[in-house]
């Protein structure tokens, strides 16, 4: 089997959940996805991971215990274990959501726990096993990875964002493209949210970027993983090595479904 | 850290789910046991893997779809794979249930998707990541693995058994003690469900295991994994490399919590 490329969707955080209400999983926009990919799916002959972020599940947990600081020694050593887990736990809990959903839409989805193939040294993945998912791949399963909870060799454990995934994924894999989906358009100058004056942004490359990551504030909801200021950076530094993305507003209905037929155009590209 | 110890303990499918009823969980059974494990890990400074079998979550897909045979090719290409994924998906939904029944109870315990981290040849594991098991012992933390569809490099997918888990973990991370948590007593000379005249058998050994394999009959429940002659096996073969088991009945409230306190005696010992 010869693989015509490979796409790797994120799913955010802020799209599959309400990010103001812990544990709260958006069903509709989860069953209207998981149809698209589908759709799209079932006239493509590529290779396909469907990543997704963790919203309102694990991120109100992990701020709480600062599971993205690591593990705390001394008086805070128990509780901070425990966070860990209790944050794992949330992260795996939207992962199943999105898996039934898939396969309900009779796409063969598979969970793929990144805490249990991947270890990090600072944040950074430094060592990971790739055989599971490249014969997932191999027989047209489709992964489903998250934004996890991970051992950390120095740190103890942290928080890796689903771009970061994603980026050492798409790397490692040599992907074609990649689609992340947001509650947005796409990249702004400034939060679209908070200001009424921010400017999408219909293309990020190397003349551009610089001034963007300027004028880009913090994420506001408990996203411990950055927001829109850590998804640009990342995705940028997989566009210098090749491989393009593409943000886009998945609460439009068919934007996803076209993003994977391979309409541009849609949101802000990320290009080197 | 020094780890004075480490022990393996399996939560049987039979225990943990009503077989005969699909996707059934017994939360009264798992409740209690999740109680025993806290109370016995507040008392213990070893480390400790709880593993779990699939019971009537998997087994009936995997058996319709015939998963432990492998991917199917032709006509019936499209449905192995989606059978593959569906038995992947109810193992580890029962995972959920386990793991958050275990954190409610105070045990800081973390899912460990085989899937993710081993890869088989011909329904052997062949390869494994175990710097994450490493890791979470190391902290503390206790890790969930379950028996699981995985990617089997010759049959492109199969059925890993809990105790073939276990056992890859217990040679690999050198542990000290398996205690393998069944709804019967111990292992008996033939099924105590269906003889009245089945001999319970206080310790399985060299000198006795050829006739006590012979006289062992197949599981009579969709058990794709083989029963209690499988168990027999793996743990005899464990036992050979210094692991020595224990099979005890942990409908039996507190026997659970008994064996981890080191208490011997109380059903089957699997011994070389």
């Amino acid at each position: 089997l010869v693989l015509a490329g490979l796409i790797l969707v994120k799913l955010g955080g802020s799209v599959i959940t309400f990010k103001d209400r812990p544990f709260k999983a958006n069903y509709e926009v989860i069953d209207r996805l998981s149809m698209e990919l589908s759709e799209a799916y079932a006239s493509f002959n590529g290779a396909l991971i469907v990543a997704h972020g963790g919203g309102s599940f694990p991120h109100p947990i992990a701020a709480k215990y600062g599971v993205h600081e690591g593990l705390k020694e001394g008086v805070n050593h128990r509780g901070s274990v425990l966070g860990y887990a209790l944050t794992q736990d949330a992260a795996s809990s939207l992962n199943r959501v999105i898996v039934s959903s898939l396969l309900r839409h009779g796409v063969p989805a598979v969970s793929l726990q990144p805490s249990a193939f991947l270890i990090a040294r600072r944040r950074v993945i430094v060592s990971s096993f790739l055989e599971p998912v490249k014969a997932l791949l191999k027989h047209r399963l489709i992964p489903v990875p998250f934004g996890d909870a991970v051992m950390d060799e120095e740190l103890g454990f942290t928080i890796i964002s689903t771009e970061r995934i994603i980026r050492h994924l798409a790397v490692k894999l040599g992907a074609s493209k990649v689609i992340v989906c947001t509650d947005v358009d796409g990249v702004y100058d400034k939060d679209p949210k908070r200001y009424a004056d921010a400017k999408l942004i219909r293309k990020v490359c190397s003349s551009n970027l610089p001034n963007i990551l300027e004028s880009m504030t913090p994420s506001t909801s408990p996203d411990v993983t950055g927001g829109m200021l850590h998804k640009v950076v990342e995705l940028y530094e997989l566009a210098k090595l090749g491989v393009e993305s593409e943000v886009i507003n998945a609460l439009k209905p068919g934007l996803l479904k076209q993003a994977l037929m391979g309409i541009r155009g849609l949101g802000t590209t990320i290009t080197a």
